[in-house]
């Protein structure tokens, strides 16, 4: 498939951005940005998958978990320290101890780890454990958190704020770009909208949206996308199908037994089965 | 990719649908129903393609457009010869003279032509040149016509309303089938949210919900839930691999010159190469 | 107040309606058009409010509940015969048995009468039975059926889809007027948003933004517009704070018993205490 | 009007709060908070109008347009200091230079000061110059920010997310409360919905169903809720007759030149045209 810049110079509208982007906009770097996560590159042909629990909930879960998923073809991990939970009265993750976790995890299977930043005075202690830092859907606009994240020299994730437009989370990524951090890359993860049968609305629409108008990479989320794991696979394809450039999948190896988000997350044998399908449709649509 | 019926004995929980659908629901009908138009198999192995322009607005049009289209592979022509518009001062499509130009292009392609019905006084015309009646995404709930396309022996498109639920397109679905009429087809064409830059927010999580849930074939419809053209031939692909079992797919001889929705329309060229891209993810997610 | 039109010289940019109104635009009417609805006025500096039933169930039913809201100072009667309702297995209404216990209520307590036509081809018998024709929601797009009652002499009622915006609305009047009928009264009942714990999200917006951009009179549904009979008379003031020409409320003799809608109808003794709560906020803002 | 918490005892589901509010519960103070801001009390028998531009400019423009909304009737003063904004590029707030003119704003007219604070570690500094903290809607769920003005012991304005649910806005109020802080008034803002031609959908539905489950304070913001300052009246007096607490109003002395919002701010003279009508409607629902 034509990558969406060839499109640039067609006569149909596009989204107005105002102000400008100075640094996130397309023909900044018209090739596309390919970043590097400790030696994994995401941007270039191939679709990067990053997978594990939502959360950190003991050594012998993110170990085993970390271990299934680098055997099936994951490239990095994912798991939750800090988690931003609707109720105070939730589980509210691991932090400290679930970073030092994660770190054990990645000396145990290289796998480059990421997981979520929620408070900039955390971000030092985030950094010191992990690869690449996650703000948060719920975090999209909290400026000063993206600024910080901005001075700081490591890889950032990027998700869409549930009611974010495309306009506003260029605009997010703008503000960590401005400051200095070109390391980003965008995920699109769900929209709320009326229909409640599912947790959110997946939003493949944005995907070629995105990368019409910025440089950056983008990936698809189809676990929160969706909140059934039984519906991750369809839209895990259907999103490599849309062009991103990778996915993140929620793993954990009981999920029945998971703290948080078990009823989105794949047993380990159905996420095997996932990458296999992922591997055929990335083949399908020109990628690796 | 397992079909999304294999995940019903499952724990998660899935949609409630109150009063139970009695025709629809999945066990009716495991295997899933096949519909025959005219010879063009819907919901078995093959991925079916309808295509052609929003409006029919003339014989060489139409004509053109529908050669193309063959040419392509497509196996059903699509047109509007009644076309809802938001103004009463818009084109409101060729109604008779556009029907006879349809009859005439299935006449000389073969290709069993799909067309909207807006009005129950309207179907004994529409019938007698069309292979499918299309009922369009602002009749959904025009529960007086679902019933009256139910009672006539034709195969119908059903479109999702864009404010409906995935219950409320199962139970306007339902309306056909209580009345005799099992030859029905859904479709998914983006539903209204937030987001502006996209006409509408093509929900492809609605692809194996629907599955899971009813045993009559999907499909997708990429222009309607884009809005772009060059965003269609991405979500068309995207829809495939999301397990849809059709794309319907705008299609004008000459997009800048059409009277309605050129701006989401292919030219012929365009909708050869998406054909190109779909017929790989569709053998790469196991389908012909 | 200051009516919204007071502020139409204003500098603040309003909403862009393409193609432009004929018929509904301010301009053509600056002081605001004026219903006759059988000798009640509707769109004067009086605030009326049309209640009754969902549905009409029976006639001791429809009979008690239209004396009740004529003893609380109600000045026309609502009630469904046709019923549009999501599933087919749902009461849908005493159909023609229900007109006619309608038009038996309007003898015996002098109240005209407002009910809704689903389906052209039954506006002749509506016409026979009602004082004004209501379109429901679910048909605010349905053009044939906007066609054909502006093609009848009476007055009609227009509901505002539950996924239209302002400007779709005002077309849809278009519609109507457009065919000659302009004895036309707009409602807003509640749209459909993210939201769930309300049945509908009432849009109060709706109701300056309409009087500033069209002549006709706008009234609130708030008993759709919250799907909770204790929301009701709060919303009920707020409609009439926000500037509206009416209300539309449902009452039941007996919610508890009622066959649709009875979470959100209030008993008879509730719609009194409503309607004085109704007057003074009506004559803080200068009207009647 | 009787208060929404007559009605609990009703039938009528309410919605699920899960898990359980502790410390915000209506049944925790059935009478209600009645807060105390430096001697102005909001949640007891009279409205409270809050008034200022959206950003502090210059020490002209803050003092002048704070003894204007005071002599038409606002008991406190708003204007922000610190900007949350979409683009880094637009302004962002005179800051720390913007406290301080709040700070001799309230010395020259007694008004306390209500001022946003969009991180924990701006805290002590904006707790120095102001008498009550804004939580913006961009921050609802940044949750590190509400446990910090959790633990501050000033009085605390929480705006509503512009997707967030009822249950979320409450879930995030109880964040504040589990952390000792008592003294929290909640806003309700608008949402973010489908229709364009307002900024934001004011969901007036929100103040009786918060009153209902939550003994806090309730106030409406019709200025962020409209977007446009014709609409601001007729939302102001529609929220107080939905039983809101109080208004939070955006005035500039001179709209065209604000630099930020001016589309939405009030000139002074019109300010006063809208307190006279909200005290006629206050008093038509028993308040002051």
């Amino acid at each position: 498939m034509k990558p969406a810049t060839e499109y640039f110079s067609g006569s149909d509208p596009v989204l107005i951005i105002d102000p400008p982007l100075q640094h996130a906009r397309r023909d900044r770097n018209p090739q596309g940005t390919v970043l590097n996560v400790d030696g994994v590159t995401i941007g270039g042909p191939e679709v990067v998958v990053m997978a594990g629990p939502c959360a950190v909930e003991s050594e012998e879960q993110i170990l085993a978990t970390a271990r299934a998923v680098k055997e099936s073809g994951a490239k990095l991990l994912r798991g939750g320290a800090y988690k931003p939970r609707t109720s105070p009265y939730s589980f509210q993750g691991m932090r400290e101890d679930g970073l030092k976790l994660l770190a054990q995890a990645r000396r145990e299977t290289g796998l480059p780890v990421v997981t979520e930043v929620m408070d900039a005075r955390h971000i030092d202690l985030v950094a010191r454990h992990a690869d690449m830092l996650q703000i948060g859907s719920r975090n999209m606009q909290n400026f000063t958190l993206l600024e910080e994240v901005g001075k700081c020299g490591m890889p950032v994730l990027l998700k869409r704020g549930m009611s974010a437009t495309i306009e506003e989370f260029l605009q997010a990524a703008e503000y960590v770009m401005n400051r200095g951090n070109h390391q980003l890359l965008l995920c699109e993860r769900g929209i709320r909208t009326f229909e409640s049968s599912t947790r959110n609305t997946l939003d493949l629409n944005a995907v070629p949206m995105l990368k019409r108008h910025t440089h950056l990479p983008v990936i698809v989320d189809p676990s929160h996308g969706t909140g059934h794991w039984w519906m991750v696979p369809y839209l895990a394809c259907a999103g490599v199908a849309a062009g991103a450039d990778g996915l993140l999948i929620e793993v954990h190896r009981n999920p029945q037994e998971a703290l948080s988000d078990g009823r989105q997350s794949l047993a380990p044998y159905r996420f095997d089965s996932l990458m296999r399908e992922v591997r055929a449709v990335a083949r399908a649509v020109g990628r690796e």
